[in-house]
This record gives C-alpha cells, structure tokens and sequence, in this order.
C-alpha cells in the first residue's frame, strides 16, 4: 500500500514575508501604465496596418482559400434552401415589426450583401430575428399607433400609415447600426459577456411570449390595436379576450390545421434527423398550398380574412433616416443593438467552433453595423440572425458567406418577379407559422426548476429577467435583467460564510473548526478566514463577523481600557498629591480631569499610552479600585487572505482601522496567503505606519501558527526565567 | 540568531481531498434551508414580542438610564445652542426647495417629535438638509415652474403658487416617507452599504455645485426661473450669465460681506477650537444684524433687494398629500428617500461609536420615515440631519433626543411668535449663508488626485457620480453612480491578472514563475493560478487565459487527434481489405468514409476512441502516412482555486467543458485549495461524471505536485522496467 501512504515531508526554515523577500529575489518587471498601453495601441507598422486592413475585410481571408470544387456545390444548394425559410420568416417576422410583409423580403436582402464583405462568420445567416422584429415593432406602434394620430415628427406629413412607418423602423434600424459601428470601433464587443446564458435564456422566453401574443390577433382575425409601454402585454390580452366573440372561424381553422400539421412534421424532421438526407421543408409546402387554397377559394372576399395582399414589386428608392426619430428612439435603439448583436455573436460563435476558425466580435459588430446602416437606407430592418435559419444553412452543406449571398438572391427574385404569388396568403398563415416555431424558445421554462435546485441568484437572475421583460417590454425588462444578473455577483461576494480555521492535529493543514471533532487551536490564537474579496458593500460585515469569532469588539476594549487608565492615572495623582501638596490641589484637579473628560473623547481610541505610569498593566489581571475591563484571553489574530482577490479603497481604510484597534489592544495580527498584488498595492496606498508593518504578512497559515507558537513560547520561557 | 531561522518541518502523509476524507471524518451539519430561516423569522414568543416592542420604542429603552443630574443641563444648553442654527438652516434651505422660509422653520419642528419617540441615535440633528432640500425643490420646480402654468393636477385648483408648491413639497416628503417606512419594516436597511464614501463623496460634490449654482440668484437678486431635468445646472448659468448686468448691488454687497466674515470667522472657531469654549454663533449674530440693518435703512424699499418677507404666524391645519403628485414624482421620491436615510444613518453611526450605543438601521428607517409621513402632513418638507447641526448638538452637550425636543421648541418659538422680526432679513443673506457653509462638500474634490493615484476604478466611480449628478441631477447622477459603482466590482472581479506558478526550490512554496530567478517547474506540469471568483462574465476570459499559458487550444487538439485516428482506422482497414476483399470494398468504403466525415463533425468533440486498434498511439511520436497532430507536452494541468470564492451556473458548465477537453487529451487535471462550500456545490449540480472525478481534489499545491511527481516517476520507472 506504498502509494496509497506517499508522505508529504518539508523541511524549511519558517518564513515570513519578508524574511522569504531576504531570501529569495524577486526579478523586478516594470508593470505597463495606463500610457504604455495607450502608446501600444496606437503604435502604428506596416504590419499592423496590413493586419487591420485584412481583418476589416475578412472576405480577402476565406476568398483566398475557397476551394472551388468542394464548395461550392454546397454553398449553392445550402443557399436555396436557406433562401426559400428566408422569405417566409421575412413575410413572417415583418408583421411582428407591424410592416407589410415585404419589407421583411428587403430584409433578407440588403444587410445580406455588406455582411458578405465584412462579416467573419462563414456560417450565419444574415436577415431578420423574431425578437429584434418585435423590438423594432414596439417603436413602430409607439410613433405610428394603429388608432389615433402618429407622434408629432416633421418627416411625417403627406406620408400613408405604412410609409410613417417604414420610415420608423428604417430610422431605428439605422441608428441600431450606428450604435453597433461605433462600439465595433471602439472595441467594446466585450460587452456581450454580461448577457449570461441564463440571462437570454429568460429574456428570450419572455420575447417568445410576447411574440405568442402579438400574433394571437393574426390568428384569431381580429382588428388589436398594437400598444407599446410597459404592461402593454397585459393590456393586448384584454382587448384580445374583449373582441373573442368576433373570431375569424375561417382564420381560426386554417392557423389550428397549419400549427398541428407543421408541429408534427418538425417533430418528425426531428426524430429521423439521422435517416433523412435533408429535412422536409414543411412550412414552405404548406405555405404554397395555403396560398393556392385561398385563391381557389377566394378566401379574402368569402371570408374576409386578412390577406398578404398587393406586394410591392421591385425596390423602392433609398431613404434618408429621420433625426427627429432618432431622438425619439434612441432609448429604445440602444439594447435592439446590444440584442441583435448578441444573437448573431453568440450563433456565430457556436459554428465557428465547430467548424474552426476564429471569429472576432468587434469585427462582427462593425459588420452589423454598416450592413443594419445599409439596409435601413434601402427601408428593410433590423437584421441579426436567427439560429433556426443559420442552422438549416449550416446543415445543407453551406460553408461560406456564399450561401448566404445566394439566399439574398432568391430573395430577390421573389421581391422582384413572384410576389404576386404570395398575395392571396392569409396573414393567419404566416402568424401560424410564427407560433408554432416558438416552441423551443417557450420550452427554456423547464430551466427553471433546474436552476432552483442548482443555484438560487441564477435562478433569479432568470425570473426577474424574464418577469421584467414580460410585463416591462423588451427593452426595460433587459436593463432589469441585467441590474439583477450584476446584484447577484455582488451578492454572492458580499455575504460570504465566513469561518473560523483549526490546525488538523498532525498536519499542515486547517480547517473551519466546527467541521471536525480533532482539532487544535493553539491557545490565544484564532484563525479567521475571509472567504471573498472585500469591497464597499462587506467591509462592515466582515468587521462584524471578525467581532463575532474573538469574541469582543477591539474598538469597545481599546475605550474602556483608557478610561480605566485615566482613572488609575488620577488615582496615583490624588495619592501623590495628598503627600506632597495638600490643601488646594484638590479643588484645581478635579475640574482640570473634569474638562479632559469631556473634550477628550477622540483619545479614547489612540493607543493605551503608559507613560507617567510606573508599572506597565497587565490588562487581565484584576485591577484596583474596582476598575473592571473586558478580559481578553487572545494575543494573537491570524487572518486568512487567500481568497480576497481584490481590495478596494474603502476596504483598505477599513481594513486598517480594523487592524489597528486589535493591535492597540495588544492582539498580534498577521495576514496570511496575500495575494502579490494586493502586497503591492497596499504598498502604494501608504498601508503601512508604525503600527502596521510588512512582518505582519506570512506566506503560509502554518508558518504564522508556528511563528505565533515560538515566540509566545519565548516569553512564557522568559518570564519564567525572569521568576527565578 | 536561533530566532531569524526557526525551522518549519512537517512530515504527514500525502493527502488528497478524498484520502484527507478517509483519514478525518467530517461533522454532519445540517444547513439551514430557506424555509428554516422563514420558519425561524415567523416563530414567536414572549421575549420576542417584548424585544420587537422595545425596538420599536427605543426611547423607553434610554428614558430608563437617564441621568437627570448630569444629563439635563448639557441637553437643555445644546437645545438652544441647535435650535439657533436649526432655525436658520431652516430658513435657508428652505430657499433651496423653493418654498417661503417659515416652512423651514415646521421643518425643523414636526419630523423632530416622532423622531424623538422612535429614533435609536441619542445625537443628531433631525431637520432640513440641504441636499434633500435641493431634490425636493427640483420636483417642486417641475411641477409648478416659477413662469408658465404649472402642472395639470387636480388639487391646484384655486390654490396660490407658494400654495402650490407647499403641496407638491409634501406630497414629496409624504411619499418618501412611505418609501422609508417601507424599507424599514421589510428590513432593508442594509442597501446604504452600496452608498460608499467615494460615492457619497463624489454625490455631493456634486450636490454642492448645484446648491451653489442655485443660490446664485439670491446672491446677485436676480429672478430667475428654476429649471429641472438633465442639464439643469447649464441652462441656469447660461440665464445668469444673460441678466449679469441687472444684478442687485445692494444684494451682492451684502452677500460678500456677510460670506467674508462668515468665512473667517469660522476659519478662527476651527483654529481655536480647543480654546474657545463654544464656537462663535456667526450665522445668528450675523442675521440679527442684516436684519437690524435692512430694517433701520428700509433696504427693502430703496434697494429693491428681495427679503424673506410675511412670515406665516402660528401653524396651518394638516393637509392631506395629493396622490396625483405620487404618481408624478414617485421616481423622484426613492432616491430622496434613500440619500435621506444614508445621510442620517451615517452620522448616526459615527456618533453611536463614539458615545458606545448601538443604532439600528432598520428602526432608523422606521423612524424617518414616520418622521416624514407626520412632518409633511404638518407641510413641512423632507427632513433628515445636516452634519453641521448634529456637530453642534453633540459638542455643545447633548447626550439625548431631548436637546433635540429642546431645539425643535425653540423653532416652534420663532414660529409662534417671534417670526416677525425676520421679515426685513434680505433673501441673499440666506443665499450668503448657505454658500459659505458649502466649503467642506467642495473641497471633497481633494479627493479625486488620491484616489487617481491610489486606485482608478474608484477615481471613477467618483468622477462618473459627480459628473453624472452634476449634468443629469441628483436622482439620475446617483442611479449612474451607483451603476458605475457596482460595475467596477464587476470589472476588478473579471479581468485579473493570471498567473502560472512554479516551486521555490527547496520549500512547498509558489510564486508566480515569473517573478523569481531560480524557480523549479517539473517538466510536464503546468501551475494555472485562477485568481477571482469565476461567473458568467470571465469564464471565457479564464479559458483564453488557460489556452495561453498552457500553450496550445485543448480541443482543438482533441479534433486534430481524432481525425487522424479516422485517418489511421481508414488505412488500417484499407490494408486489411486490400489482403482480404481486393475490389468491391475499395468504392463502397470510400463513400461510407466520407458520409462519415460530414454527419460526425460532432464525434471530433468526443473522447479518443481507441478500439479497433491493435496499439494504443502515442500522440508525441512519430505518425505514419504523414498524418499530423500537435505535440502535446503537458501531462498535468494544475489549477489554483484557492482564490475561487463563488462559482456560478455558467462558470460551472465553462468549466465542465474545460476540464473535459484537457482529460481528453490525456492531460490530468487537478483542482487545489478548493473552497469546501464551492465542492459541496460541485456535488450537488452534478459536476462529476465518468471523467471528471473527485480524485482530482486536492488539499495544497505541493501535494498535488508531489502527487505528480510521484505517479510519473512509477509510470516511467514501469516503462524501464518493461523495456528491460
């Protein structure tokens, strides 16, 4: 059982920081400043240049390595395929945005064309997300409600309802892609780390249900008033329930058979994912028999159900964004483009991975934000990606942007020549469609229970996002998410569970002292660990816990004690006195102490000064003249900094004021496992004092209790000695 | 020198965590559950009630222990000494709400009895605060402007301006009230501790400007009208600077020489401060006189100057508050609420620690915000304690709210009956005195050079909240502020500096290999210090970093090994089939091969699958068929956590992927100094499986590398001994 038994043998002398310092020297690297960094940056070599002009223009780099051959083939077929659920998702998604659903055909097609330029993911495909189309359709309804007069905007006048809206949507769009741009410029794409994945798991839970909602009048055939604000939802339910009565059966049926057909389709792709070479594009089929239906029928006149209806053909001349609304906007703007940059990154990232190669988030965010300033000139919206999308691109053998540019294409040609063939459509269909993709969004409920029984803040996190977002709207209930998601951290590093340590007789090691029966714990000696990084918001707690594990509160100790040596102070005065001067002395000294009483109250917290005093007091003993002060058995407070990985200034003051009431009342402190460069800035921040010195900081818990024990042995020996 | 070189020895066996487990059997103890702590929070019995009931009086509590000798003589003398400057802070701050003067006066009345009865502090102040007083006057402004009508509520009719503005400023304090006594019964008293002094520091700096600046007019007598909302401050200078040249000469004199004498005056009561032994009334010996003079010379008439004017005599009936202004203001009120609260709460504290009492946040709460509810239904506005005041009261000895009661019947006093005498005091006068008062707020910016040299993430927070409440106001420069604040947490906790570690020769110590010449990292191991807790926000910062010291992407390894294990398997097969089946299977292999290729992209992410083959391949050596796979040096990975104080969810599932990708590729990882409530929660999310296993837990770094060692030294000594 040799190596089940390994021993574990060190024999070293015992450190202390600064005693390790002697010994060891420590190589001396200049730390870059704030300006060495920003010289760095803007150093500037022909490689450089070359660099950021190549990864400005990321095409130059899969152009060059594009294999023909074995590419292309299914770079072509991927295309098509992601083109025809393009266009439907354009006609779809155009109406969560409260556009004519050709718009979402532009969608698909201008952004496009730039991202194949800029754009460093291969596999994405670019055009419009359900949620980003909703977002925007929130300021579209809030500018140009569908009751009621539009926002008081100067581009508005001589405009239809559609065109006010159009040009809404288009400015958002734009100003979308100037927020994206400028924080691709100045690098900022780090961003997006703060959307946790528990964090769009909820957000987009509540979008799924939002876009449930939005659709609920398409479905149902009913005239809803779109409205924005918060609880807007609650208020779109209610109008909702109100007109229920007056239901479209004709929409109602053919929105129930289009949900349960494709729902069990896509159950079926999903199974036999393995057997089938490509899946069966339902939607596409049962859009085009959905369309030949209710023209055989002629549903719109039989029924007067909503339809498509005349399609734009062709493409309509650029427009110029309106300041007026991106004033109006811009709040709103603001976390459409943190959102849809976040989608495509985080979809991108997935199949970059996979398919290795880099991606580079600032590069993307330039990427969306010249093509969303693109197509919003040319009136289509806010483009991201949408992972369903991307996913059929990636599958049907895609492997570059040229995928996507052929999907573009076929976007086109329907834009441009067969859009008549979509205008019988009932919009129903296309609401249809809309829901019954959004199972897989509204299935991240399950994650709760999940995240419950895991971690609570998580959990949280994801309800408050989700709660938020749901009755918020998207946008504020994003900023509460993220206020929450920043609380939690802060939480969990405030409230730590803070322990007190014991030596494993035999060992090295320590540990929380209620954890084991054996333990030892030398005496007037207490470990106190501080499990977390001390800020602001915990140095007060730790100050009480620290209070809680001695025992007593220094700050209390350190006062009464100078008061009592106040009063042993005026007690040998008085003696003094009555041999030497008797008579008036009395009378002069009372009232001189009496106003030290008053006015003194600070000195109670300098340290115990024992001049004028014969004797040094020995605290614990009993004292005279029934002086009573706090015992304190403890003579030395070993602090363990492991885990404290940063410190700020508050923390630092504290911490020194904290220090120094224990060491005034005569209890040794020592800070143990420092990290080098807290040492250093507490170097920097003028730390250390006469009280506070560098031999307090030890590099292990056991060269500390050693230390404590040697020297606490030496003076029992020398006061023993000094007995003899 | 026995002392300098004492020696460390420890000889135990080596541990792991699980051997460590065997050896010392750990205590059961039982964690208390949510529902614990509800249960505990519900219980109830007697000693409880009477606790609660006790807390919630806690004058009972102090009225027991008075000392009515040595007690009331020092109460009654710091009464009238508050009073006299409770009076004139009143009159002036109530300029800074933009309400007539005697509503200063109720305010440093009414809130003072509540406050009397269920206050924990014995020592401060209740009564106007300047900064509380500016907020209040920015909804006042807002919802009565001084030109243009004022806001479309239902209680304005028939009421005057000041009337007006009387109602909006209790409303106000009404709600702010409800705020606080809200806060207080749901034990929230503890969100001041995100209130740190850099950003209280910073916040009113930034207060004082704005005070400043709204003084101005009374100093100079302009008319000009208040302006609230985001870039107030700018618009109100730019109207000054327009009307400079009406400005009243009388006013301005008298501005300057009441703030010079003021000053200097001042200056001598700081100097002389432990001479004299109360310091010089300046304010009041300075109004009596103004207003002698502006009463003798009839200033009002031949200067024009703007003077304090009717007082009201006596006091109003209570009004009810509007609940329309709630509505209007509530988002205004919270922040009042809460900057009134840390206010209070915060000198509280430091007088409770000098006079050795225990305050309680919560019943703080509690107490100011009954104090308001009561104080706004009397019109008076929102009260809290200047730090001037309660230096006076306590200084000029006051040990119990009774100075306070004292103070507050002195401006009941001036109310009644002496409020005429005021009337002739010019406006400028007030403005005069509260400019000179506002020397220590600004020369908080002493601060931001320190703080930039000691610690920039704190600079920030300062710069960012004042500039922030300077530009955008005080409610939303403090929501910045805060938000800021709370994201340097973030930020200091997300991007630490990471290092890798190696042994100090001849110890078990580890330091940061770069930092010491003679350093002995055992070849094939890697040191990995993670220095901060690990979440959502740098999980991905950690792998990057893990990547760079290691030197190589581990999974990126892994699908480079396991497509040459496809490539080897392919040749394998093929040679076998070329003796076996020469002819048909070539063409049909092939194509299976190359089906594979395209379905199985996610099979490159699974362990190295070994069987089939007859040798198990040594990835370093040599390949045939020049088949290519990076060399892998490293044959444990060893990662510090002993800095790791919180993991959550996403950091958990980062970490999963992370650790499995180096397992395999038949890197062994350790995990050391692994906090045990962060491995209790390993357990209980599942974080163990086939490949990630507890046996990786270690208790230090050199057991881990002795471990190590250990294990590699047997394996090659049992790869000589086969070979032999």
């Amino acid at each position: 059982m040799a190596t089940l038994r390994k021993q574990y043998v060190v024999n070293r002398p015992l450190y202390s920081e600064d005693s390790f310092a002697q010994d060891h020297e420590k190589i001396y690297r200049r730390r870059k400043t704030l300006l060495d960094h920003v010289k760095q940056y803007l150093t500037c070599d022909s490689k450089r240049v070359k660099n950021t002009a190549l990864s400005l223009l990321p095409i130059v780099g899969w152009m060059r390595i594009y294999r023909v051959k074995e590419w292309l083939l299914g770079d072509v077929v991927s295309g098509i395929s992601t083109g025809l659920v393009a266009i439907m998702q354009g006609l779809a998604f155009s109406l969560l945005a409260s556009l004519p659903p050709s718009y979402g055909l532009y969608t698909a097609f201008f952004p496009v064309l730039t991202y194949f330029f800029l754009g460093t993911s291969r596999h994405i495909s670019v055009g419009s997300f359900p949620v980003l189309s909703l977002m925007v359709g929130a300021v579209v309804i809030r500018l140009v409600p569908t009751n009621g007069p539009p926002a008081n905007i100067t581009g508005f006048e001589g405009l239809t309802q559609d065109q006010q809206r159009v040009l809404v949507a288009s400015s958002v769009t734009f100003l979308m892609g100037i927020f994206q741009l400028g924080m691709g410029l100045l690098q900022v794409g780090f961003v997006v780390m703060y959307l946790s994945d528990t964090l769009v798991s909820g957000f987009t839970t509540a979008a799924a249900v939002h876009i449930l909602v939005s659709q609920l009048k398409f479905v149902l055939g009913l005239v809803v008033p779109g409205i924005s604000g918060p609880l807007a939802i609650i208020y779109t339910l209610e109008e909702i329930f109100v007109q229920i009565t007056s239901t479209n059966i004709c929409d109602l049926v053919t929105s129930i058979v289009i949900m349960v057909v494709v729902f069990i389709v896509k159950e079926i792709n999903d199974r036999y994912k393995a057997k089938l070479p490509v899946p069966i594009p339902i939607e596409v089929i049962m859009t085009v028999i959905a369309c030949g239906v209710s023209y055989g029928f002629n549903f719109e006149e039989k029924f007067q159900v909503d339809v498509v209806g005349k399609m734009v053909s062709g493409y309509e001349s650029p427009i110029a964004p309106n300041v007026e609304i991106f004033k109006e906007s811009a709040v709103e703007a603001f976390p459409i483009a943190i959102v849809g940059f976040a989608v495509a990154f985080s979809v991108a990232k997935v199949y970059s991975i996979k398919n290795d190669y880099t991606i580079d988030g600032n590069q993307e965010l330039i990427a969306f934000g010249v093509s969303n300033i693109f197509g919003a000139t040319f009136r289509s919206f806010a483009a991201s990606t949408a992972l369903s999308r991307t996913a059929i691109q990636e599958s049907s053998g895609g492997k570059t942007q040229i995928a996507g540019l052929i999907s573009a294409l076929m976007a086109m040609i329907v834009t441009v020549a067969l859009g008549f063939l979509l205008e019988p459509l009932q919009t129903s269909v296309l609401g249809a469609l809309v829901i019954v993709n959004l199972k897989g969004m509204l299935m991240q409920v399950r994650d709760v229970p999940y995240l419950w029984r895991r971690d609570k803040p998580d959990c949280i996190v994801w309800l408050g996002t989700c709660v938020g977002a749901i009755l918020l709207g998207l946008d504020l209930g994003l900023a509460v998410g993220l206020g929450v998601e920043l609380l939690t951290v802060i939480f969990r590093a405030q409230f730590p569970r803070c322990s007190v340590l014991a030596n494993i007789p035999g060992t090295d090691l320590y540990r929380d002292c209620k954890d084991y029966l054996h333990m030892y714990e030398p005496k007037g000696v207490r470990i106190f660990r501080i499990p977390s990084p001390i800020f602001f918001a915990n140095i007060e707690f730790f100050r009480d816990k620290l209070a809680e594990a001695v025992g007593f509160n220094p700050l209390r100790v350190l006062r009464k004690r100078n008061k009592a040596l106040r009063k042993i102070k005026k007690l040998l005065k008085k003696n003094d006195e009555r041999i030497i001067e008797k008579g008036v002395g009395g009378l002069f000294h009372q009232t001189s102490v009496d106003s030290e009483d008053k006015s003194n109250m600070e000195d109670l917290d300098l340290p115990t000064d024992f001049k004028d005093l014969p004797v040094r007091i020995d605290w614990n003993a009993e004292l005279p003249a029934n002086i009573s002060v706090p015992r304190v058995e403890l003579h030395s407070l070993i602090l363990d900094f492991a885990a404290v990985s940063f410190l700020d200034i508050s923390a630092l003051k504290g911490l020194k004021t904290m220090l120094k009431e224990f060491i005034r009342i005569e209890v040794d402190v020592y800070i143990i496992a420092c990290d080098v460069y807290i040492l250093e800035k507490l170097h920097s921040c003028m730390f250390f004092d006469d009280e506070i010195q560098t031999s307090m900081f030890f590099p292990t818990l056991h060269d500390a209790v050693l230390h404590v024990l040697q020297k606490h042995k030496d003076q029992s020996r020398l006061l023993a000695d000094t007995k003899l």
